[in-house]
């Protein structure tokens, strides 16, 4: 498993104390934990010698009223990535399709799930937009799943509501499955645009997959949720669930959904003004290919002859700043690299550093 | 699913308020979660912003010291129940045997696996204990896994370390996995006559269970390991297991581990004096047999006429006591419960409510 944000493995590997690295490789909000889920922890910690509500009523409770859903067609796991194990394992498909390039534990869920995989190829000369006429085109009776992830890691690329709406009615006709991420959709201003959820009841053969993880800034506490209509997939997972899959925190977290309005506006507030300002200097810096990001990474394609990923991570660990080696996503290759956004001086640093890793004349500095 | 410790249904069915429940249908350790692990989460919260280390390497390196195992046997999990399902996944059975009555986690996550199940019931006329000649005599060619629980939930009985030796033997011949769930095992003070911890090492066949979650009182934590010398287990695990499967603060248990010597010698004081104080006092109770414990839990049978689990339960809980009714157990009935061990006041509180609710001249009371 190779993933982002894996700054233990860096510290014993280059031993770089964690805390002094920078991490651009991790895609979660700079603002950090919000205030109220700081207190929750402090008032729950002695309820940690309770069983947590194997139903987890109060938190689907929240999130079904948050989000408009309906409370039954909710599931929860530990992290988005148990949500994306147990509906594999509730559709049981033997063929999926899958973009490549996208986040890796899908295939990896899949493949553990006795699915073959076929590959949707992303194109370069698309900017690595999704063109759903060709996927539309793939899809047939052999295709039990879809797997989507929207917006798409680590393309940062949207792909619009209408256009999924086409991909689902093709399905439909195949009783095939489509499964969309949308970890990273919180970040997005105009998500009705894009996102599923507020007509997810018209589609029997959809499942969505959600997370707090990024946008709440919380990888260590693991939740994630999913949604479907389809009953026979609800009860599925019911039944085949590791049971108390939610920590006491995480258990709780639908207080901090309730509390954070604030947290919600300073975060749009952050990403609409850093995102534009960011991208605009990193496209000033020779020798790279910036795609316009649409939440919070970015991925870029180093254009430059004799610099590649592992040469970039090397030069910019020294400088104690982390980024994502994208050359293990099937469809990129050495010469890809992903970044957070982070707050601008962060941001700042992190242009001049990449500007002089760029730089072959400092080669010996490196050495 | 229905376990022990379900505050939050009761509250939700009964309406009342969880924190007035004195909940002995969940067999956690009463002296409450450790002082160093509220320190820990404290100090720990920040780091919510960062995902876990994926390979959990500090805390497997603890655990590997502190059990004197080798690091590489190790797996970690979100709870015993994901290791259980993890080690199920990995060894593939079509094929199993497990125990009447036990936990019923293991038919479960073996069901959902695909794999079909054999039980292998304990008789109310040995007090449950196993005979280890007769399952021994079950297991052929056509059984893939065996499982056991040590000491066996509800029954609070353990097996003998040399007899779980002889079935081991017979499962080696016949191509049989082993997988034993120690979750309870801490509490047993001479636990080298029955934990096979020590010698794992010499079983290509064997899978142990552990778990802090009630030796620790953390079951809200969510923490379990498993231990095989199987190197394709702990390959397939590695390989299939759900990525972050633990939280920041569970990743960092280790050094409450490193540093709560003090907690456990007074767990043993606590458990020794009180379990036999307690059985004690519940034996001269009338219309009840009490089947002595091996550790922090207590089986009980109704032995008097229509009194039943269903009445009890509810005369119990207007007295703000939960039970652990075991009617859901295969190889029990509507006359048994299971009860854990508190500390001597809830337990004479328990004593002297149990005393009132087998009495039927009280059943006005109780209208």
């Amino acid at each position: 498993m190779t993933h982002g944000g894996n700054i233990f493995e860096i510290q014993r590997k280059y031993n770089i104390n964690k805390d002094n690295l920078v991490d651009f490789s991790s895609n979660i909000n700079p603002l950090g934990i919000p205030e109220s889920l700081k207190t929750l922890i402090i008032d729950k910690i002695a309820e940690l010698e309770c069983y947590p509500d194997i139903h987890y009523h109060q938190l689907k409770t929240i999130i079904a009223e948050y989000y408009s859903l309906d409370q039954k067609d909710i599931f929860v796991g530990n992290g988005a990535a148990q949500v994306i194990y147990d509906a594999i394992h509730a559709v049981k498909p033997k063929m999926s399709i899958i973009l490549a390039p996208t986040f890796s534990e899908y295939e990896r869920a899949l493949v553990s799930h006795g699915s073959k995989v076929q590959y949707h190829y992303l194109e370069e000369k698309n900017n690595f937009n999704l063109r759903e006429e060709d996927l539309i085109g793939a899809i047939d009776d052999s295709i039990d799943l879809v797997v989507l992830c929207n917006p798409n890691n680590p393309t940062s690329k949207l792909i619009k509501k209408d256009n999924i709406k086409k991909i689902l009615d093709k399905c439909k006709k195949h009783n095939t499955f489509l499964m969309i991420d949308e970890a990273f959709m919180d970040f997005v201003e105009d998500d009705e645009s894009y996102s599923m959820l507020e007509d997810y009841r018209e589609y029997n053969n959809l499942i969505i997959v959600r997370a707090f993880t990024k946008f709440y800034g919380i990888p260590g506490l693991r939740l994630g949720f999913g949604i479907s209509r389809n009953e026979k997939i609800i009860a599925s997972v019911s039944e085949n669930t590791i049971p108390w899959s939610l920590n006491t925190f995480a258990g709780y977290f639908g207080q901090v959904l309730l509390s954070e309005k604030e947290y919600v506006e300073k975060t749009y507030n952050w990403l609409r003004e850093e995102k534009k300002r960011f991208v605009k200097k990193l496209a000033e810096i020779e020798g790279i290919t910036v795609y316009i990001p649409s939440v919070n990474f970015i991925l870029i394609k180093i254009v430059k002859e004799n610099v590649d990923v592992d040469i970039l991570k090397e030069r910019l660990l020294k400088e104690n700043i982390l980024i994502r080696d994208c050359s293990n996503f099937n469809g990129l290759s050495k010469k890809f690299f992903r970044i957070a956004i982070k707050d601008p001086i962060l941001n700042d640093r992190f242009v001049d550093s990449l500007i002089k890793a760029m730089d072959y004349s400092l080669e010996d500095k490196y050495k």
